[in-house]
């Protein structure tokens, strides 16, 4: 009788567990997402005042922990890598001194710009919360748009002056030396 | 007499000048081209043996004079945005005092992942000379290949993960707070 009772209690206690009121999780996860995407907008409003750079901010979390806020330093270090999203996740990477940030995601008060789009894909980063779209920033005279687009064009039709195959043998043999020395593919 | 004999000994010397071996030329701007391509190859090696990070290097010219020569420090750096061109890109821009390096010229031994490409375009790099095609790279399993394919498509059948509108409004103030402060566009 007192097992039953016990079990009777057990499957209370896991009815309970699994009948929170699900708009309250999604309330939490808002409150949570916002207060993320709060730092990075802060850290961007600091860095426009001080005439680091752009108008962006950006935020890597992993598992509710901040893990670093940055802003575009494109003015102050004199740098065009230096946007919030690649800033942001070259602090992370030297905080969690590891180049997988698949545990993490990563807030930007703008659309990331391709550069940094692919910088996520490398980083493994799961998943981007994104403030306003680019077409935003295209607004404010921002060239993310224009770049977005050359990366749908074919080749021969971008802009960007290309030659391809100079000494192509001496750079293939490259890839023949990495392999003979049995690195791992990262 | 006098002056129509000076007038054709000035066209002569204009002919000289026109009349240079188009050859001689080619052949000349192909030693430099691989004199610099020469130079991201042994970096790469450098790198490579070291196991900084995959087979890559680069090397970023202004007017015949090495500003930068780097290699993939992806491994050394734990950091995922190491790639080649992106170290150089950060070394001439330290080097030259400068963001835009409109007047420089990259040599990069594998043809540059997207992220890179967007650096390239941001930087204003006047020219990309590449070893070899991403072909190669991906036959030795390198990703870059997958990701160019990912900027092809349109954004809701691309794999990464995206939610937009995250504080939309916010987001948006900060372009208004950069444009009350009559910031320069960059």
């Amino acid at each position: 009788m007192q097992e039953r009772e016990t079990g009777a209690s057990a499957a209370r206690h896991v009815r309970r567990l699994w009948s929170i009121d699900p708009t309250a999780v999604q309330r939490s996860n808002l409150h949570f997402m916002n207060r993320y995407m709060q730092l990075a907008i802060e850290s961007a409003l600091e860095g426009v005042r001080k005439n680091h750079g752009g108008p962006f901010g950006a935020c890597i979390t992993q598992n509710a922990r901040v893990i670093a806020v940055a802003h575009n330093t494109v003015l102050r270090d004199r740098d065009c890598t230096c946007h919030a999203e690649i800033n942001a996740i070259r602090a992370a990477s030297k905080k969690l001194r590891c180049f997988d940030l698949s545990a993490c995601e990563l807030y930007s008060t703008a659309e990331p710009c391709p550069m940094c789009l692919a910088a996520v894909f490398w980083s493994r980063i799961r998943k981007i919360h994104i403030g306003v779209g680019r077409q935003v920033a295209a607004r404010y005279g921002f060239d993310d748009a224009r770049l977005h687009a050359e990366f749908r064009l074919p080749q021969h039709r971008r802009v960007m002056a290309i030659q391809t195959g100079v000494m192509r043998e001496a750079c293939q043999n490259l890839f023949a030396e990495w392999k003979s020395l049995h690195r791992d593919l990262y």
